[in-house]
């Protein structure tokens, strides 16, 4: 492309200082550098943590910044060492990246990447330390590595994702925070089988993505939790199927779940991020498992297989041996602390 | 059998108070009612629980009592309506059964059976609320429905595995409690994979069989947790590969495992019941998930691949659009809880 290499002038909404409306400047964007990537952002949406951030209360202040972070896009130019993307490709830009190298990154179960994971206070490029942002010379911060309240910006290579060139950005580009986050708790992390009951507390984006999560897994009941009666009838769209106000009721808001579903729910997903939330959350989700989680009768059969089988070495648990008419000596052994199982024979 | 139908008398070891010695005595064990099995005892052990109600601290007293639940035996006869056992089958009792009817029965995550469910206070059957225990027509009481430090003993037929008859009994006799229970606390709960890294918190009877677990799941680092240093040698016969005593360190013991593994263990299992403890077993696994636990690169393209098969549906998600010099419309909106999702169009 003809502005490759080149520094690129275009237009950014700038956060001049906290909690001030954001101003539309010009500003000048530096070429990418080695892993790299100058990205034209097409669609951006405004997501709850760039208002956090703008309002920076409790918070280090980063000013002047660019702020955004959800959002779609084309690839204009890309810097030394980038071989995964290319000009052209369409790409959603993440607050959170993946090296694809670290133990996170090579683990099925961590997405907090060593290299890439979010760092709210840096307002500058991981690779040396700089901003790609300035106006007349004066350099603006970054915001976690993406800053898509601009026309173009720059982004580590490991914070893109290259998605199919069909989709379409204006809608696809909600995917790089709220609706993923909500969705993925859902989907990933609680896993509601199909025909579960799953209550979501908290009724915004990410909750109602936590919603959809539950409508795409099958769960049969889904009831939304919210403080805002209003949220009802938008919920019904992402299979709320039952609503409940904790302002309703004179009990705490699990102990009407449990009522409701006959013990408690299957899976509850908390996105209000309030403390009280939490505990209702975890406690309105029904209890389970204990001995194990064996079923007795089902499962031990084949515990007792894997004995037979020499998987599993009983004999290293029984320390002691007596007769029946011993079982004192059984007491007085676990009373000390001595051994691990004592065996009474019957009969003796 | 010549003792099926008729009143068996046998020894038994009786509990007439709490926390003095048992007494061994001639019982009569009744016939087995209605869904209940007579069970010849070949072997019984001795687990932590017995102890703990027979000092019976600070719980409601029930005496005297026949103790007893981890054990082996032999069906003697079984009661009107139970199909699936048969004299001389082999079984282990089970303190917590499995009625295969209740909703926690057909759950895959649950094995809180809603009839069958652990009773520590009952000392009867559930039949007819009489014990089938006696010493001179004066009634012994039941304990968890097992009460297997008696030589024949009733149990209901939801709560006897039916086992493989070649299996020892004299071994396979400890997995009715505390070995299953930490043995499936790790392989059915924690589930740790292959190579991953365990703490085990508390080295005692369910600690070594929860670390037994993870040797048997293939966790290539068990890190044992206790503050007897005695543990650790008997614990290496369990794959303990690291011990840690929390004495003998100034920071609290999570803060060491966190540094020792580099962020945090992969699992852990704490087999204490401290409440410090269970802090600690929960602070030393590893963080690891936000943004849905999606890896930007590697899973964002198939959500977007979701939405492009219409299973997602993100337009319900975008309430609103502006022209990007609009952007502090979109700020005003969400200060007022206004939609979801504002998209702003870039070079408009």
């Amino acid at each position: 492309m003809a502005t490759a290499g080149k520094v690129i002038k275009c237009k950014a909404a700038v956060a001049w200082e906290a909690g001030k409306p954001l101003s539309i400047e010009e500003v000048e964007v530096a070429p990418p550098q080695a892993m790299e990537v100058r990205v034209k952002i097409l669609y951006t949406a405004l997501c709850h943590t760039d208002v956090y951030f703008w309002e920076a209360k409790g918070q280090t202040p980063v000013f002047p910044r660019i702020l955004g972070h959800e959002a779609g896009g084309i690839v204009e130019s890309v810097g030394e060492g980038v071989t995964e993307l290319a000009p052209g490709d369409h790409v959603l830009p993440v607050f959170t990246g993946e090296c694809k190298e670290c133990v996170h990154c090579k683990s099925e179960e961590s997405n907090m990447c060593d290299l890439l994971r979010i760092n709210v206070d840096r307002g500058v490029m991981i690779g040396d330390g700089k901003s790609r942002f300035t106006i007349n010379g004066k350099p603006i911060f970054h915001f976690v590595g993406t800053s898509t309240f601009s026309e173009y910006t720059v982004i580590h290579v490991g914070c893109l994702a290259k998605i199919n060139p069909e989709a379409p950005l204006d809608k696809v580009c909600v995917l790089s925070c709220g609706i993923s986050t909500g969705l993925g708790a859902t989907l990933n992390v609680a896993k509601p089988v199909k025909g579960s009951t799953v209550a979501i507390f908290g009724l915004g984006a990410v909750g109602l993505a936590a919603m959809e999560g539950a409508r795409l897994a099958g769960a049969s009941r889904i009831i939304g939790v919210d403080l805002n009666p209003a949220k009802y009838e938008e919920a019904k769209k992402f299979g709320c199927t039952d609503f409940v106000n904790p302002k309703d009721h004179d009990k705490p808001v699990q102990e009407v779940l449990v009522e409701m579903t006959n013990g408690g729910v299957d899976r509850s997903v908390e996105c209000t991020g309030n403390v009280n939330a939490m505990i209702s959350a975890f406690e309105c989700v029904h209890d389970g498992t204990f001995f194990g989680n064996y079923k007795p009768r089902t499962d031990l059969p084949n515990v007792v297989e894997m004995y037979m089988k020499k998987e599993l070495e009983l004999e290293k648990f029984i320390t002691h041996s007596v007769p029946f008419s011993e079982i004192n000596t059984a007491f007085d052994l676990m009373l000390k602390g001595e051994g691990l199982r004592c065996i009474m024979r019957m009969g003796e």
